[in-house]
């Protein structure tokens, strides 16, 4: 196993990795900027080593300036986490070009299944289904035929995008004729890529996704699925896993996303993302290279250690286990405690957190960096934390999570707590009919 | 099931009552001492009542002013906790005559099993082995016959105590002619009865344990055992689940216990008490009547709410599970947080908590009654909370426990963590070769 690992990260998923690094006896380097020089990742790593001023450019996206802590520290690997270099082949290329193990898939993975129509053409190789929809565009005329065939409304998308950045719904052709040079010019703008793909849009629908794990040598196993419906502006919110979805429903997509890993012989976390209508049809989205903000739900129905398989794959010794060793129990449920105003459309508010105090007892996980007297810095996204909590049905998960949410104490900037509290208590929440229209639809925000 | 009950306890199980009474959508009243106003309980509870000053015997004792405060409010049950009332059948009974539930045995089996020359009977009645002894001892002459008989060192212990307390170790005839009627003299003092019984004293041996759960009707099972050997002053620090005894000898036990438990037809929660010496003989001490602190790490690994289950007892829905559905899982440890000094003979240090920073991350459990600001009243014992981990084997969950003690801060008081810390690095400690000595003479304590 690695003597020592850098994690080119920060806040609470520096913490995830350094977390697990310590109990494998891992010693931890963490990289930071001057804003995070008080997080609590940098406070709790063996070694730590600043990389640049606060901006994402200036220092976690600065490669030469990570890769040379790497060197410089004698890390023999770098965690990545997600976001940021997480899904940079480049990135992973060079580490591999100084002998550094990036934990994470090949870069040829990452590049074959990191822009949408790659991801498309490798589901259609996997017989895996995917929305009715295109490869890239080269034209206007292009996309009026492929709009006509599909049928409106579609959606144009950067092939090279992600996260729901730079997505345009379409609805007539006279739309189409003004919206198709525009989503261009933005995807070059946010991507550095103008391909544009189109997609039927739905309206209504889950988003659910499946965990996989792979050796790179062809054995890949699901953790199973995950629903991450309650979302705002694309981004998740809340996440549970099992699903809600009807059992054999369930099976076809965890079938569709073991069968679409194993054809790029994948190695590491990985997560496939559907989108599953209100008919029950499902269709691949795309697939995320790298462990997930949510997958800590899938680690408490587990009793799987995520971050622990993707140490042990990287360093060699394949996957530990398999298919049949994976024994899903009872519920979990994860609500994303953002610094943000749910009532002013979840603007960012960053600041001082003045007194913070998390819940405990059975079944309830927190994973943050945040604490009492931390100041959030405005530079990055707003995720302080993740409380997870696990229970023996999703009933009592929600009960759990509800008693959770109203034992934390946050004082400072403003939360999603109290929100979550609500969702809780809503009743299509309770009967799990969660589509990602939820918070306009059930919530009226 | 109940729609509200009392809570007569505070601190860390008075929250960890209203955790799962929450989650089972029961109203709480919790009682309080006015030394206890401030307390995370008495905040979370959706009711609370002033039962008295800050003295125990004034208020978390005050049998009159408790039944009143669930009288009060309508509580139609009381849970104990531990501690104070828990083992009271006099309170049991008060509360049946006063048509309110006592969550917990029935008073006749708290008799039965409250003194200890009755549990020695019933353990021979179940052919569970005890510590050779006696039952009560009317004169010096019997006790020197006895002690003759047994072989010294021999061990006097107050037939209604527990807790290690007033317990003296005699070593010759000389010594026990003069402790015998100071040992009736204390026992009369402490426990008001002046009852003396004699053991054969062990100086070397583990304190194992078998959590039990009785549905009243004669079905009782196990929910594995609780190795509790590291203890100061015959009070644990540390416990742990499952033991690391051999397998053989761990079902033989396990099924004593159940046995014994079983033969008084056991209602509710509760644990039996055992020694094991150093050649693998196992002999029966005590049955506690109630739920115990260190309960959690038997819930780590069994994914059960006991708190829940002695609930759906009391409330008559019998035992919801079978030996069968017990499937116990990794391994488990509990340090208990104490405010005290350890390098000062773990001297009690009361006082205010400045800040409290609890770890978190994935199989990290925190019972706790403490926040950053809390003083600690200076009237009651000294734990402040409990840190249970759980992980796959015995090794990564004391890896995850010293991780865990390392992301603790309290400052404040002195707390048992920074010992904690190096009992999880010492070798002893870490091939589980553990005796209730192994302060002593593991760490010269």
């Amino acid at each position: 196993m690695f003597k020592k690992i850098l994690i080119a990260n920060r806040g609470e998923i520096a913490l995830r990795v350094i977390r697990t690094a310590r109990e494998l006896g891992i010693k931890t380097v963490v990289v930071y900027s001057q804003a995070d020089e008080k997080s609590l990742p940098v406070l709790l790593a063996d070694e730590s080593v600043c990389v640049g001023p606060a901006p994402s450019n200036a220092s976690y996206l600065n490669i030469p300036n990570i890769l040379s802590a790497a060197l410089m520290t004698g890390a023999e690997a770098i965690h990545p986490g997600y976001g940021f270099m997480a899904e940079n082949p480049d990135f992973a290329e060079m580490c591999r070009e100084h002998g550094i193990v990036f934990i994470g898939p090949t870069p040829e993975s990452m590049r074959a299944l990191g822009s949408k129509a790659g991801g498309r053409d490798i589901a259609a190789q996997s017989n895996v289904p995917t929305v009715p929809g295109t490869g890239v565009l080269d034209s206007v005329e292009d996309a009026l035929f492929a709009a006509k065939n599909i049928g409106y409304p579609v959606l144009l998308k950067a092939s090279a995008g992600g996260g729901g950045r730079g997505q345009k719904v379409v609805r007539t052709q006279d739309e189409l004729r003004s919206a198709f040079g525009q989503a261009q010019e933005e995807a070059r703008l946010y991507f550095g890529d103008p391909a544009i793909i189109m997609e039927k849009f739905l309206e209504e629908f889950r988003h659910v996704e499946v965990q996989v794990m792979g050796d790179g040598q062809g054995h890949v196993i699901h953790i199973g699925e995950r629903d991450c419906s309650i979302q705002r502006r694309n981004q998740k919110l809340i996440e549970e896993a099992p699903s809600t979805l009807p059992d054999t429903l369930r099976q076809e997509i965890l079938s569709a996303g073991v069968r679409l890993a194993q054809h790029v012989n994948y190695a590491g976390a990985g997560t496939l993302e559907f989108i599953v209508d209100t008919d029950g049809n499902f269709y691949f989205m795309e697939m995320n290279t790298r462990i997930q903000v949510e997958h800590c739900v899938s680690e408490m129905i587990s009793g799987l250690d995520f971050v622990k398989l993707q140490l042990e794959i990287a360093a060699g010794y394949g996957l530990a286990i398999q298919q049949d060793d994976v024994k899903l129990r009872g519920h979990a449920i994860e609500c994303r405690i953002n610094a943000e105003d749910p009532d002013k459309d979840f603007r960012p508010a960053a600041g001082k957190l003045e007194n913070v105090h998390f819940p405990g007892g059975a079944g309830t996980r927190v994973d943050s960096h945040a604490y009492s007297g931390y100041t959030i810095p405005p530079h990055y996204d707003s995720l302080i934390g993740k409380l997870i909590v696990h229970h023996d049905t999703r009933d009592l998960a929600i009960a759990r999570m509800k008693r959770a949410l109203q034992e934390t104490v946050i004082d400072g900037p403003k939360t999603t707590v109290p929100l979550y509290v609500k969702i809780m208590d809503n009743p299509f929440y309770k009967r799990g009919a969660v589509l990602t229209n939820f918070l306009k639809t059930r919530m009226e925000m």
